[in-house]
């Protein structure tokens, strides 16, 4: 068992690192929410000074971190935990955050003699809190094999993405379709309502033939055919709006920084953008249907 | 066993036609085009007159031509098969047309004691071939009742969507869905490339997780993944370009029509009217990760 230091102790960072002390190692956290602070606390977390002093004694560094300036934040300058930490401390990144920075971070840890993943996660609050999130993680095999048993503790899928970056940039990708995806099968129920065409004789069609996708047929944005969909407890996340945008906008990003043309992914971030700036932001995303019917 | 005429003796009613003799039924055709007539002929089908003196003396009649206005051409008028066809006859029409058509037919078979059913198929040439279609079927129970047996004969599924118009309405959402779908995969490949992640790992991630889509997992876009997709021959169709084209525009048609918003359905069809327009429509839709890549 390690001494894994943990940056970041917010609504997903928080069960995670509680995970991590269930399945029996030492963790040190840190964050600057008190109430976080609080919670890690009860759940067996140990607070430390700052995250240098954290990564000073640690062998493991976990950062679950808002964005990338925020990473890089923790990771760069004289007081940074790379600075900090002792050669071969692994450093596993778990925010969501560009593709750029997560480069760069893996650039300053390489340069320093640390090993590090970025490794960003899917399944929510709820994947955080059963400990059955999904890691796509990208690095050198060194890192990953590393961090594999550490990640096992948190979630219940590992995937090996590639080298650094990979494991943001498969997350970008996936979540671009997922967006698009919902928001075609949104339109497509909008469309069969006005036609008179009944949600469940769509679903019984595009269920089982060209049209299925996950959002239709695991997270089906009309109540009645998948019973366990946000669509059936009046939207409630899930998988909120914001943060479907969060993962749309890094998707532009990384598409305008590589010189990738994704009209659709382009389009699916707007119409997030809309909702969000309509109020729904804390709506799961696949409300975004109430938005398509003129429902605001 | 039936009396059968069938109008339109082309590229997927000329296997239709065959298949309904091979199921034993007397099916007498009518085609504009000699090749289509000297086809059917070879396959057992007798030739008709016109489509007057087929539906005159035939119990089903089934139509599988291009377009509405074709359609409504064939049903309407003096010398059309409604004022001709004897009471009760079975009208079928496999035509994939705009809702607005589809519910006119529908209505004048319905004023003259026709018994009518929209019932387009998916499955292409090669499901008509194998008598493996899917056939949507819009009308009342009566109707897709008496036609059943005989769809039976030309396709593997049969699904009753609702009244009148309702398979063409469930076949176009369908296809809008799987046309956004596709780009949307197609974009999130091509960003892959960009950054570096490779197709198989992006695959792995997301056909297993919330971006798992039919166009994914059954048709996916590049070579490699998935051994039986057209992107394994060099994308050729499979469903070619130009004719998800054509169910994008019955779709936005459709929702221009009702009155309902479908932003990634309409630049759907403009990015497929511009793989049409660079001369690609023969190539297989899923082909359309050419034109993102700039490769034209």
């Amino acid at each position: 068992m390690a001494v894994i230091g943990f940056i970041g102790l917010g609504n997903m960072g928080g069960p995670m690192a509680a995970n991590l002390v269930k399945a029996g190692h030492r963790v040190v956290g840190f964050d600057l929410s008190t109430a976080a602070i609080d919670a890690a606390e009860a759940a067996g977390v140990t607070i430390g000074e700052s995250p240098a002093a954290i990564a000073a004694a640690a062998e493991v560094v976990v950062t679950m971190l808002p964005g990338g300036k925020h990473v890089l934040g923790v990771y760069d300058g004289d007081t940074g935990i790379v600075a900090v930490a002792r050669p071969g401390t692994l450093l596993i990144d778990c925010s969501t955050i560009d593709v750029d920075s997560a480069r760069k971070a893996h650039a300053l840890a390489a340069a320093k003699g640390a090993v590090s993943l970025d490794a960003p996660v899917s399944g929510g609050v709820g994947g955080a809190a059963a400990g059955t999130l999904t890691f796509m993680a990208g690095g050198e095999a060194e890192a990953f094999e590393r961090a594999r048993p550490i990640l096992e503790a948190m979630g219940k899928k590992i995937v090996h993405c590639g080298g650094p970056g990979a494991g943001q940039a498969a997350k970008i990708c996936n979540n671009m379709i997922l967006g698009i995806s919902m928001i075609g099968v949104c339109e497509a129920f909008v469309l069969a309502e006005k036609l008179g065409l009944s949600h469940q004789a769509l679903f019984d069609v595009s269920s089982t033939s060209s049209g299925q996708c996950w959002s239709l047929t695991s997270y089906c944005p009309v109540p009645g055919p998948v019973p366990t969909s946000p669509a059936n407890r009046d939207y409630q996340p899930g998988f909120a709006a914001a943060l479907m945008l969060k993962d749309l906008k890094l998707a532009q990003e990384a598409a305008q920084s590589a010189g990738a043309p994704t009209p659709l992914g382009a389009a699916a971030a707007q119409l997030y953008a809309m909702m969000n700036a309509q109020g729904e932001g804390g709506t799961d995303f696949s409300g975004i249907i109430r938005m398509l019917r003129g429902e605001g």
